[in-house]
């Protein structure tokens, strides 16, 4: 892995190029603005790991690309001894992160590619997968685009909008899904002001929200966590938008933690709560969001920022790194086949479903 | 001002000693204990301001001290223009923080007392005033203990209990608000375990009430403030207390920010929300919460941490203090004077005039 620095004005925060994988690392974020490069699967492992990349859609993204660098260095010219290797490489991706579906999702694409041309050469085979990865690069950048017009006539003009984590570019290839809806409305001339939660304990908000944020031009005040509460009692905020993680077949949604009290919040202050995502986020194999497994992450994310200490030594932490808001809280799920509402359980295997 | 370590088992962060203010500086809390000595009235306001001291009780004490040390350098024969200067000296201290009643109350105690005593002379007048702010300090430690008696039998034995901002020894003369009400049920011999938020953005959990239990030997878990729903949802937390900044006569709650949040949340999980305040906290003139100021601080308590930068350079930010947790998110309200519950406006008026 070496880091080299490269300037654009379209926020593309993982590139496949030159049969290398180059991230923007979001730890540095918005202090540095670094690209790191990987050539291995095992260093994209690390880097889903440490958050070098995070974003459900981004996540599955570099787990495609890791799979395409993985299985350059199988030696073999088996099909079958190839595709077990390429199990293997899936699986170590895999054990990166459990919440967010698209990391499995993108794995299982990946596979499914193989699979179906095991009567293809290692070569081919080799060849096919890395044009897979891309094509779920770009895809990705197209779906929230689509997601972004599909969703843009919820947000009024002139409204202010709340959001929670970061579910923009940076959370995917391009474009975002909750921050691509108000990109669309952006677009479609509408006055668009944006609320950014910080997002403790990891900042997504602060570091990565306002930062892209900025660099369009789109009006954001940056709030910590608890103030969201406040500017709703106020009338400050008109709606909601945030992304997703994994979505239960019943619309019960994953997302970064201190989503589902905001969710109680808009409810609290009748304020529409919207979700964006992709259909690969929804997990129609899950009846409700009981079963989503919930990561926990070190308590040092909470306890220190960088090397500065905020909490007494030996303290004990809880750092769950996401929540689960039940779908009577969700007003409508954005997604790049349609909008779903109400019933979620027809509404959402129609959306997965349709061509 | 000059700084001087001093260690001690009880909690005091104020000390009105050999003729001097001494505070220890909560906003180098956990990491250093450091003492600060004040001579002057103006040093004793530009600490209050700079949240040197914190929490409603603590700042109405240091307030108190303030004006005892201020009027020692008066220099008058007259007992009228002593008073004059009196209250410009109140004034000054009056400026520092808006949303505290107690810090109004103190500056009104010490002035009642010289208007009541302007048949004494300039001497017995400094003297009086500083006897008054010894006062003042010593029933603060003894008003929480009794607030503690009386709502430490509303905490069930085993149970755990959410706590935000610091309500604690360390916002008081001793022994603490809603902490007080935590140590007096631990000392009744039940099992507590305390959940505190964060607080951002001061932090005055993870630095102060977390640094206070650890001290007391009482569990605690520090968790960001947006992780109290997703708790609640798990049935991991079975009531919430906090203390109060301000409680208008119809027993709306002004409190840190993000209080309100935690109010609504316990509402939707049916977790009763208690407020523990002495009667210094309750201002009767005021009808309602929408009356009482609320203090916007510096957005750079958002986007910073010391010198390390969280947010990119630029970005507008909102920093409300404070917020308003209206009267029917309020289970009891828990004075030194008894337990309110139901109708705020008759029982707060009773406790307050309760002799």
């Amino acid at each position: 892995m070496s880091s080299c620095p490269i300037d654009s004005k379209v926020i593309r925060p993982i590139r496949f190029i030159a049969g290398q994988c180059q991230m923007l690392d979001q730890r540095l974020l918005p202090s540095e603005e670094v690209w790191n490069t990987y050539t291995t699967y095992e260093e994209v492992a690390e880097a889903i790991r440490s958050m070098v990349v995070r974003g459900a859609p981004a996540i599955g993204v570099a787990a495609a690309i890791g799979v395409a660098l993985g299985v350059r260095d199988i030696e073999t010219e088996s099909a079958s001894e190839f595709f077990q290797q390429l199990e293997e490489i899936c699986a170590v991706l895999a054990a990166t992160r459990p919440t967010a579906v698209n990391l499995f999702w993108a794995l299982e694409r990946m596979k499914h590619f193989a699979e179906s041309n095991l009567d293809r050469s290692v070569v081919e085979l080799k060849i096919g997968l890395e044009y897979e990865a891309l094509a779920i690069t770009q895809e990705d950048e197209q779906i929230n685009r689509k997601m972004g017009s599909n969703g843009a006539p919820l947000l009024p003009d002139g409204s202010r909008v709340l959001t929670h984590c970061n579910a923009g570019a940076l959370a995917t290839a391009a474009y975002g899904t909750a921050l691509g809806v108000i990109r669309a409305a952006v677009e479609s001339g509408k006055k668009i002001a944006v609320i950014a939660d910080e997002t403790r304990p990891f900042l997504q908000g602060a570091r990565l929200t306002a930062w892209e944020l900025q660099k369009d031009n789109i009006p954001v005040t940056l709030i910590c966590d608890n103030m969201a509460g406040y500017l709703m009692s106020k009338g400050e905020i008109d709606c909601v938008i945030v992304g997703a993680d994994r979505i239960a077949a019943n619309g019960d949604v994953a997302n970064k933690i201190g989503t589902y009290t905001v969710a109680v919040l808009a409810k609290e202050h009748q304020i529409p709560f919207y979700v964006a995502a992709p259909i690969s986020t929804i997990d129609l194999s899950l009846a409700d969001g009981s079963q989503i497994p919930i990561e926990e992450r070190d308590g040092r994310e909470i306890t220190h920022i960088k090397d500065y200490q905020l909490a007494p030594s030996g303290i004990n932490t809880c750092n769950p790194a996401f929540d689960v808001t039940p779908n009577r809280l969700v007003t409508a799920i954005i997604t790049e086949n349609g909008v779903v509402k109400g019933d979620y359980l027809t509404g959402l295997t129609q959306v997965v479903n349709k061509r």
